[in-house]
């Protein structure tokens, strides 16, 4: 048996580190997105060069072509030679930030996001959460992409989306507000039980 | 008053040179997709380059995502400058080659189209057709580049798609066979009464 586990959150969440933890503790791949590909490095840097402004829809079907190549070349196969995947951010991240957070319209992302998808749903999800004020101490520490030069209120609107999302989706939210270790147990019980 | 004309057609329909001469003679923009920013360059080569396949899922977002810039940093800016467009391709194009011609759902790539055009449809659209006969003559002359070395029904789906889409959409369609000069005679009819 193989799962596919993604980690979601707000920037300095946390979500990467603990991805990268969970992967290798349960022998399974760790990728991540945007930019874990050839095609998604060039991608990737159109989208966060802060030199390079893009326009919300852009930067959404950008983000999308990233995971449709992604799922296909990296997730997939993956998964077929019966190898475990933890995935750094997944389709919630587009909802999240280019829906919620700058306001492309959620239907037509959720339709584009299943072209992006196909059938390669996560096993499960896991929404790492910390709140703004945490965030910001977090990033006064951290350097400065183009997401974090944002209006004040684009975290809000991206964090509340993701509990939006979680809701619906029924995914376990942790709280990411305490030390590695301590988030790294909590993720652990919200997948007890996963046949890795 | 501004206009906004889309050609559209399989490779070698002569849809480019029409477009040119269309909009050299109404002094209007001419521009292109995929490929007329910084941005779209990048994008369509990856998308052309033979030596990198490319799923089609992936193709049909990169697509998108190049129209979405292209829209908001070429079409729509010319449009409210006052000046009249006219594109070589629109979002027909990601319909009929990634859609109807390799297999992605058309449903989603409606909505994802959606994402990318925002409120920036054509005034008027036209459809050069040129049989499968015709542009294998023509392309027997001309470089080939990654479509143009599909599958041999390849285009016979792209065409067939563009005609439904005509139907759908009452675009007119111009019979694309004849010398230069008559077919640019049939596109000049098929936009008359036109406010350039």
């Amino acid at each position: 048996m193989s799962v596919f586990v993604v980690l979601e959150g707000i920037d300095v969440s946390g979500k990467s580190t603990q991805a990268r933890r969970l992967a290798e503790r349960h022998g399974a791949l760790f990728t991540f997105e945007p930019g874990d590909t050839a095609l998604g490095a060039d991608l990737r840097r159109w989208v966060l060069d802060a030199s390079t402004p893009m326009e919300p829809e852009t930067e959404a079907l950008v983000m999308l072509a990233d995971r449709a190549h992604h799922v296909r070349t990296v997730v997939e196969p993956a998964l077929a030679r019966g190898d475990s995947v933890v995935s750094d951010r997944f389709f919630a991240s587009t909802l999240a930030y280019q829906g919620y957070g700058r306001g492309v319209d959620l239907g037509r992302l959720r339709a584009a996001s299943e072209i992006a998808v196909g059938s390669c749903w996560p096993t499960r999800t896991v929404l790492i959460d910390v709140t703004l004020e945490v965030a910001a101490e977090r990033r006064a520490l951290d350097h400065r992409d183009r997401f974090e030069a944002q209006d004040p209120h684009f975290f809000d609107r991206v964090r509340a989306g993701y509990h939006e999302l979680a809701d619906l989706y029924g995914w376990v939210v942790v709280d990411g507000a305490g030390g590695v270790d301590e988030v790294t147990a909590l993720v652990e019980d919200a997948l007890d039980g996963l046949a890795w």
